[in-house]
Parts: structure tokens; C-alpha cells; sequence
């Protein structure tokens, strides 16, 4: 039985126009938009004018609509219109992964109270299925790590980067292909990645975390050094956005990494997005596609709108679980580079692998706490450049004496 | 709830040996293996000989059983298990692709009918959750195709023929290293790639087909300047399962392509498997995994067991779509090389395109219609090899004229 789908919409931009469009091409059965609702009576779009309103009660207290879909850019005006919507008993589609990640337990919370679907494919790696991968195919406890390129506007700007192309003039490039915002921090600094990765945390190992918790780390310190380090290596600099479980705890973060070309991240270039999983018996899997952009958003939200006729919600099912908890205690190698090798001495090392010096910068690489690395980059000075090595992770109680024993494997760059 | 499962499982070789490790190894909550049933009581095994019973009533007239696992090798035996449990009410979870796609609607009927689930994830490309994702996320009408590379063995040898080693000394390589069988003609003529591709077309599209409607050719009959011609025109060659729609029908077959780096399937080698999913507007989306191997289809078996807890079985919602049907009419672009010129003229082109003659060999490209391609085939020279040109197909009706008009966009192979 399909049920039948009323659809008020908010937000005309991008992705509500491509909806939009999706939904009038495709012969999608008993889904009907029935209002949008726009902010701006003045601005210029696609369809005509009296397609539009402008007062958010025209959906929230239409009892006919029963779907609403969430699609505007500011998350404190879809924060009220997302826990009304829910409050009310209307289904609530989504792409706002910063919404989302900030609001998670309490948005789940308030479904749960009103029988109703909450869903948000589409905030996480467009086009991707990532969420109702691990929601439904990876449901089990086997899944060691998930990992990925989630932004496409900072992996737009690393593949111009790893071409030798200045920072400054990729972020310009970016923005004038609309790919980059006129401020891109969001994108560059890890932030957008970081909102995802929280819901990756949520659908893969049943934990909720917050902003606050996982850390991250931008691109926007990297030098033309660091690019060149990296190429001569053989490697690739890319953003990624991690979480694993090392023993019973979840780690997560969002920090540029050295990838080799035996690693999925290395092919995965300019604007597109792919996401690794790692289970315990499935060896890995990488699912690979369009991050952003009008259509493959648009068609994230139709899959979501399209699972609602058959009453489909996320389970949650590996949630509750008391035995997972979240730590930012944990080593990693990194490589850390700077012009002035003062810069390099005050890092925390637990211990120091490589150093090298010339007149121009200097680097070393090394393991630290993360823990450590994070208090140490909150007053770090500007010309510091730090990118993950690729290195598993270890447990803080990790003996190094131990790894040093199998140096020969880990300590190439 | 989740169901309480007790598991019969039939076959203990190379993926039932790695389901038995999985499932001793996860903490997958309600689910024990009760009984396995092999063949050979006198082969040697990993777990002691108390585990196994030879007779295949053990399971099938055990009423505590609700879960048969089928893993043999002998789909005629597994055909005998699979409907024998289904009409006992239990559910079935193969990893058989031939005895799906040569029973397919049969067995739909028969789970229905008997009200358990029939799940098969394991049975095309391993741990890629391809068969769910159809069913479950790309659920809407928007699809317009789906390929792959869904055949491990055949992808390994061509892998090896694309650096120039020649056939024979790459399947003997694969039969080393346990990739191929003793005789790999089912890999390697792409039967079992068509397999796969029968279950893909029912769940990407809603049509059953049946092994004799869906053409497929394989690799044998590649030779040396087959491979030379790809290399110099910075292409691949792949065996390709294919499923498109065109208009209001659906076409489907298995042949050797040639690939260019812009193509997924450029990059996938050796034994992994790719599967590509086109849809109206989320773009290209790829799944990329491990095609084979014990652990891979034990975990995508697995993952089956795990759903049948919650309840799950497929819904061929596509399915019952009248508007679409299956067709072998329709126009393809290829090349055919020969060390004799009078093999290629026999070829029944609707247009050429190139002409090349050397002292060796000569080959020729130019659209011809599949299903007298198809005819061709069947009766054509051992010394005349066939490669499918990257261009999209076109309708049987598609005016070539107008075709040529673009001839600047195609004309390069």
C-alpha cells in the first residue's frame, strides 16, 4: 500500500528547483507538491510567482499535507520549521546536515513521539546512499570504520591543489564554478564534513555525538611544501572525514590526509564524493557519486520522499547500544611542517619518527595523542601546516615500544 | 523484535566455511547454525566431522529450522533444497545465481505463496549490496541503467591481457591463484555474468528474463591485437554486463567493451567487481567491492540472515509494470578484428564506419543491429574478434543518418 504524499516545500534554490523538476519528470505515483514556501516575494525564479507564499503556516497548518520538505540555507529558521512540522505529524525530508547533527537526539526523540518519518539522505554525500546503506544493508555489528570525501567543494580545491595550482587561486576558481561559497570556511575548515560525519557516527555505530565532541581540521594551512611532499611521495593531500571503532571505543574526525594510490580517496577527484566502509568480513566497500549540486541532491530527497509511500523510517537499530562509547584519546602519525622549526618543537609528540630542515621549512613526522593534538592546534601558530599520515589508528594504551618493533611497516611517509 | 533464527546450511566449501567463521565471530544476536548438511562425508574439513549430517531431510524436515542457508555448487541439487524449503515454510538465503536466474519467477511464486523470504545479495557481486540498493533506494522509476563488472575471474584475466599478457598464461595465472576453475567457460563466455544480470534487470527494472533471451559473448576470442589496439588508444577492454532502457524498452547482454578512463569500469581490476547505476538525476552512482571470495559473499550472506531478522524480503515493486519489455532489437557500435579480411565482411553492418588492413590482420567498425549480431555469432569464424565502441546505444528505429550528422561525437572509437 502506498500512502498518499502531500508535499509543502521550503526553499527554492538549487536543490527545491531541482526537486522540483525531478518530481514533475519523473512518473513518481501519489507525490504531489502542494505549497512551497519561499522567503524573498522578490527574487527572481524559475516558475512562476504564484507558485509561491511566503508564510511558513501556510504548510505547518495545512492538515493536508503530510510530507514537508525541508531545503532552505539558514538551519535556525529549519530548526523551527522542522520541529513544528514534526509536532504536528507531518513527515520531514531534509538536506541540512548542520540542522541535523546539531539537533540530533532531540529531532529523533520528537519522530519517535509523533509516529512519524524523519529523513536525510540527502545531507550526507548527495546523491550517495550512504545512510540507508548502513542502516539497513550494514545492520549488523561487524563494521569496523566508515570513511570518506563528503565535501565536494574542499576535494574541488585539493585536486586543483595536487595539480600545483595556489590555494587562493583554487578557492577562486571554486567559486567562480560555483562550487565555493563567497566564504567557504564552512567547506574548507572540515565544518560541513564534520555535520556529516556526526550522522555517518549515528548510522554506523549507533552513537550520538556533537559539534562540540568531533574534531576537525581545514585545508586551509596546507603550502605549496606540502603539496610538493606529497607528490614526490607519490601521494595525494585529501580531506577526509573518519570514524572507527578501536577496541570498544568510536573514534571521529575531519583532517587532511597523505592517501596513496592503493586507497579509494586517491581516485576520487574535483567535486565528486565516495565513501569507504570497512566491515569485518566484507573487506571494503566504496560507494562513489555525485556530492552536491541541484540534481543528485534533488534525487537524494526523491529517494527519501519516494521511501516515505511505503511508511519507511530509520530503525536506529544500533543505538542504545551501552557498550560503544566516543574518545578523542587515541595516537595518530602525523606530519606537521612550518617555515620556522620552533613551530614543529612545541607539537606533543609521543614520539618523534622523522625531522628535515632547509632553509625554506622544516617538517617532522610523528605520533601524538589526538587529544593532545587538538588542545595544541586550538593556539597553534599560523604557518603550521598538519596532514594525518596513513597510519591505523591506535588505542591510547597502545604500547609504542610495540609499533616500533614493526617500524619498517609504518615508517615511510 | 527480531526473529529468533535457526539456521540449516547446506555446503561447507570456500563461502560456507567463511559463514560458519562469520557467524561464530560476530555477536549477530538469535541467530545459531543448528545443522549442516554436505556431500562428501570423506572430505577433509576445518571443524571435526561431528558438525555434519549427509542427509538433506536433516534440515528440511526439521521444524525448528526457519532459515535454510543454500551454498552448494550443483544448482540442480540446490534447486531440489531451495523449492523443497520454501514449501516448508522456511526462508532461503542463496549465494546460486544460476539457479535464481533460470527459476526466477517460479521461486518469487513460491516464497510468496508460502509467505518466507527468498534473499540473494550474495549471489550478484559479492559483498556489493547492489540487489538491496535497487530494491530498496533507487525504488522509483527514474533508473536508466545499470552496469558492471560482475565477474571476478574474467575481469582478473583481462587485467593481466591489458598489461599484454597473453590469454592462456593469464588463465592459468587465475587458476593458480584459485580465481578460475579448471574449466572457467562459464566466467569467461560471461554466463555467469549474465546470471547476474538477469537478477539486476528484475530488480533494477521489474522484468523477469530468462537465460536464452539475454545474449551474452565473452572473452575467448580476444587476441593479441585486440589488446594492442585498446593500449593505443589509451582504452581498456572489459567484460561488461549491461542493462539499459531504451524508450519504453529494456535491453540487456554481456560482451567485451572497450573503456576509457572516464568510465568507472577503467579503473576496476583484478578480481574486484563495479557496478555502475545510472538514474535520471542523481547522475552516475558506483559501488565498488569485492566481487568473490569467501569472506565477501559470506558477509553479503550474512547481511541477508541479518534483515531476514527484521522480517525483510524483497517487493519487486517494479515488478508488474507492463509498459516496459525486453528486447534484443536494438543498435550497437562495434569493432571486429580478423585475421582473415572475408570474416569481416560478413558482418551484417547497417552502417561502417573505419576500415583497416595490415599484413596480420584487419579489423572494422560500424553499428550493427544486436540481435543480428546476435544471429551472426552464432555460426561466425573462431578467428573473428568482437568488442562493443563506447557509444550509447540506440533504438532500432534511431535513424542512422541523423546519427551521422554527430558523426564527430562517435566516430572515434
Amino acid at each position: 500500500m502506498r500512502t498518499n504524499l502531500n508535499i509543502g516545500l521550503f526553499g527554492f534554490g538549487v536543490v527545491g528547483g531541482g526537486l522540483y523538476e525531478v518530481l514533475n519528470r519523473s512518473k513518481l505515483l501519489n507525490a504531489t507538491i502542494k505549497s512551497i514556501v519561499v522567503k524573498d516575494p522578490l527574487k527572481k525564479r524559475s516558475i512562476d510567482s504564484s507558485h509561491f507564499s511566503f508564510d511558513k503556516r501556510t504548510i505547518l497548518e495545512d492538515d493536508e499535507i503530510n510530507v514537508v520538505v525541508e531545503l532552505i540555507n539558514d538551519s535556525e529558521a529549519a530548526y523551527e520549521i522542522v520541529t513544528e512540522a514534526l509536532k504536528r505529524g507531518k513527515h520531514v525530508v531534509t538536506a541540512n546536515k548542520k540542522l541535523i547533527a546539531e539537533h540530533l537526539d532531540e529531532l529523533i526523540k520528537l519522530s519517535r513521539e509523533n509516529n512519524v518519518s524523519l529523513l536525510y539522505e540527502a545531507s550526507v554525500a548527495g546523491s550517495i546512499p550512504i545512510l540507508r546503506n548502513l542502516e539497513e544493508y550494514y545492520n549488523n555489528d561487524t563494521l569496523s570504520s566508515v570513511q570518506g570525501i563528503v565535501n565536494g567543494t574542499s576535494n574541488y580545491i585539493l585536486t586543483q591543489s595536487n595539480k600545483g595550482i595556489a590555494y587562493q587561486d583554487a578557492v577562486k576558481q571554486a567559486q567562480a564554478l560555483g562550487f565555493a561559497e563567497a566564504d567557504p570556511t564552512l567547506d574548507v575548515e572540515g565544518f560541513d564534513s564534520k555535520f556529516k560525519l556526526i550522522l555517518l557516527i549515528k548510522h554506523a555505530f549507533g552513537i550520538s555525538t556533537t559539534p562540540e565532541e568531533v574534531f576537525n581540521f581545514g585545508i586551509t594551512k596546507l603550502r605549496e611544501r606540502d603539496v610538493r611532499f606529497a607528490l614526490e611521495k607519490g601521494l595525494r593531500i585529501k580531506l577526509l572525514a573518519r570514524a572507527e571503532k578501536i577496541g570498544d571505543q568510536v573514534v571521529g574526525f575531519v583532517a587532511p590526509h597523505f592517501v596513496s594510490p592503493d586507497q579509494p580517496a586517491y581516485g576520487v577527484n574535483n567535486e565528486f564524493n565516495a565513501v569507504s566502509v570497512n566491515a569485518l568480513f566484507s573487506d571494503r566497500q566504496v560507494f562513489y557519486g555525485k556530492g552536491a549540486g541541484s540534481y543528485p541532491t534533488a534525487s537524494a530527497v526523491l529517494s527519501d520522499i519516494s521511501a516515505l509511500q511505503f511508511d519507511y523510517h530509520y530503525e536506529y537499530r544500533k543505538s542504545g547500544n551501552d557498550s560503544l562509547s566516543f574518545t578523542d584519546e587515541f595516537k595518530v602519525k602525523i606530519y606537521a611542517s612550518s617555515s620556522n622549526e620552533n613551530s614543529l618543537k612545541t607539537i606533543p609528540f609521543v614520539e618523534s619518527d622523522e625531522f628535515y630542515r632547509s632553509a625554506d621549512f622544516s617538517y617532522t613526522t610523528g605520533w601524538v595523542s589526538f587529544h593532545e593534538l587538538r588542545q595544541h592546534l586550538k593556539s597553534s601558530p599560523s604557518d603550521l601546516s598538519i596532514i594525518i599520515v596513513e597510519e591505523p589508528l591506535k588505542g591510547i594504551d597502545t604500547n609504542l615500544d610495540r609499533i616500533e618493533e614493526n617500524k619498517t611497516t609504518f615508517a615511510s611517509v
